[in-house]
């Protein structure tokens, strides 16, 4: 059953939303003309809420809702409706940093748990695109931004610890969906559970070689207690690709209700993870016109150039932006002691990449083998082609959780992948 | 100037304090008798507080105020009042893992920032007796059982993440003793400041080449970074051996007003550094009838004994607490998976030895040229004796910053130690 709502709470429909909306001026304004006539359509695909895009003459909004339950498992896996807090505070905190790589955020109703954004249009989810096939070269770098800036600015190297410390705390209220990914992530897919689900039979043997390797549950346990424990950023704490939206000149990063801090490696981890998924699916999707041989070169592109914007970005914001109690910059002024610092950031991005390569690795075998899967592999009708898809992927998450601090650069593993996986287009072959 | 109190707050005196006490009958009851004949004497001695030894003819008890200012440094560094409310937090918080290794915790005002705890006699402060060359042989073991209970129950490793965020987020609020680490430790004694002083000018070749040594401030600024990012366990926060009060069989840990989440390897890295000068100093309390080269190698026994039971400990609780959601014990109970839950073990125990040693010569460093010093090289009259004796810690706490991760075991370390310092008794001989 569902959670009991607090006071004042109703679920939205459309004649709901179209009085709440007509009530609240600076966002009638927005939408412009009579309220009857505004268009409503409620387009949540995600796992967890209502999301209705409005539009009027002047101008359209988009409106999320927290439900009180998971909406992809229905009534019977409670969800406490604070999440919405999480997201309005994500905008309030990280949102000055993020300009222009997050939707503007417009109102939040602590009573509806509901919040207001930009209407993004004509954007489109950029899983559902690599899925379709349409590139987005300037996807990645955008969202490389967006983890960089989220990575040092909310973090103690540029910041007072005390003004980390307050927001830290906020976010260590967002238990619920941490909790979500506690388990989905870092313990469900190596226990027997319902709600685990895998492409069966075709997957039966490498499933079960995975989830009883003892050394791949102890990497991710390992992940897992850094996940909980180094609170080193504010993370989005879900940032896979249907987190972000694109168009062919723009890329917002959306719904951050996951957000909590978090190793910084934890966002980049997701992403590549969610990329090297799509790469890995390309051939399900091959058609007689396009063997998606070009376009899955394309995407492993993107992983080259995330992993670079968001090293050299990181670099770049550190040095500007050294204001905070970690690395105090007055210790490092001198040539020498600049130099020392120089290795340790360079070291540091060499750890957060270690990190990100691990949270990889449980990304992809969370989407593979849990509860919540991926458009990119569930859309391809051939069962032996998706198994073969996932297996092969599944291969790749081991290599990363026990290898991921032995891997020298993402040059190295992009080439390793391209060699392990030659006939790529027709990894169906070879299931 | 001290800062501005609240409404109520007064500093406590002889009438105000008897007063007060006897208006508290469950305390008024543990003194007895009349209280106009209460003794009362006050003991402060540390930096921050007053402390009221408070005797009646049924019992003792111990009352400590926070003031609005550092003691040690008078009304010019002003400093709030909160830190007796997270002491109070401390005992609320970790006390029921600790019963027997803290002060029973009777009564707190929080009007009067003040605590009433049980009164410790005969004990006295360890750090005075290592000057007073008086040996307690369990001291080191009960102070291991504080860190390793501390590092396991408070910790995901045996609570849900839930209690753990939210345990974490009261400490975070402590802020003002936790800038006082950050800037003190981590900080202050690589810059030009005032309140910095060292042994000068005996000392002030060997003050310069460390302060400017770019891989030393690198280190030291690195485990600042972990210290305010990894929130592993509740810390006391200023575990050195003025913390510490010992009788012939029994020792207690107090004054953890520094409390804050942090990683497991500080609380231990600082009593080890502060066994470790009283080490270093024991050359300058030897007299004609004891040249103090027992007593020496009984305390680094001390810091072997006290490394050891930690390690065994923070393994044995860790195994006998799995509740936690850090490496969960439902994925680790068959014979393959319980192989690796140890290797796990093993790693995160050589993890934070490596950190404890880099805190360890943090400590050493802001001991000898920071703001706050040491009794035990302060009470060394001879200057040229205290200066080799602190040169010498200098030097170990640079190979402590440099190399903690290549130091085997506490063996190796200590062996290296004798080795290095064969004339220990005679340190003055080489100044």
């Amino acid at each position: 059953m569902s959670l009991p709502v607090p006071e004042g709470y109703q679920t939205l429909d459309d004649a709901r939303l179209r009085a709440w909306l007509a009530g609240l001026p600076h966002l009638a304004a927005k939408l412009g003309g009579d309220s009857a006539a505004w268009q409503i359509e409620e387009v949540g695909d995600g796992n967890l809420n209502l999301v209705f895009l409005v539009r009027g003459p002047a101008g359209g909004v988009c409106v999320k809702q927290s439900l009180p339950y998971v909406r992809a498992a229905g009534e019977s896996w409670p969800m406490p409706l604070e999440r919405a807090f999480f997201e309005h505070q994500h905008y309030a905190i990280a949102g000055p940093h993020l300009a222009g790589l997050i939707p503007q955020s417009w109102h939040y109703d602590p009573r509806l748990f509901a919040s207001v954004i930009e209407l993004l249009s004509p954007h489109r989810i950029l899983r559902q695109e690599l899925v379709a096939g349409h590139a987005y070269p300037q996807a990645a770098l955008a969202v490389a931004e967006f983890v960089a800036r989220s990575a040092v600015l909310t973090s103690p190297l540029a910041q007072p610890f005390e003004t980390v410390f307050a927001h830290s705390a906020v976010f260590s209220r967002n238990v619920a969906l941490t909790r979500v990914t506690a388990e989905l992530i870092f313990a469900d897919p190596f226990e027997d559970l319902v709600r685990n689900r895998w492409t069966t039979p075709e997957l039966d043997h490498a499933a079960a070689a995975i989830r009883n390797h003892a050394a791949v549950r102890a990497a991710v346990a390992r992940l897992g207690h850094a996940f909980l424990t180094r609170k080193e950023a504010l993370l989005h704490g879900d940032l896979h690709t249907g987190s972000v939206m694109v168009s062919a000149d723009d890329t917002r990063v959306i719904d951050p209700e996951f957000a909590v801090y978090g190793p910084v490696g934890f966002d980049a981890g997701l992403f590549m993870a969610n990329l090297l998924m799509a790469w890995f699916a390309q051939p399900g999707h091959a058609t007689a016109q396009d063997n998606r041989q070009a376009f899955a070169d394309g995407i492993l592109q993107q992983v080259r150039l995330f992993w670079q914007h968001f090293a050299q970005r990181y670099d770049a914001l550190w040095q500007a932006h050294a204001s905070g109690d970690a690395w105090p910059a007055r210790l490092f002024d001198s040539p020498a002691t600049a130099a020392a610092f120089a290795t340790e950031r360079a070291e540091r991005i060499r750890a957060v990449f270690a990190d990100a390569l691990g949270f990889a690795g449980a990304e992809i075998i969370r989407r593979i083998l849990g509860f919540a899967h991926n458009l990119d592999f569930e859309s391809i009708a051939d069962r032996p082609t998706r198994a073969a898809a996932e297996a092969a992927a599944l291969q790749l998450a081991e290599h990363l959780l026990l290898h991921s601090a032995d891997i020298a650069d993402i040059d190295t593993l992009l080439a390793q992948l391209r060699q392990d996986t030659p006939n790529h287009t027709r990894l169906e072959a070879v299931a």
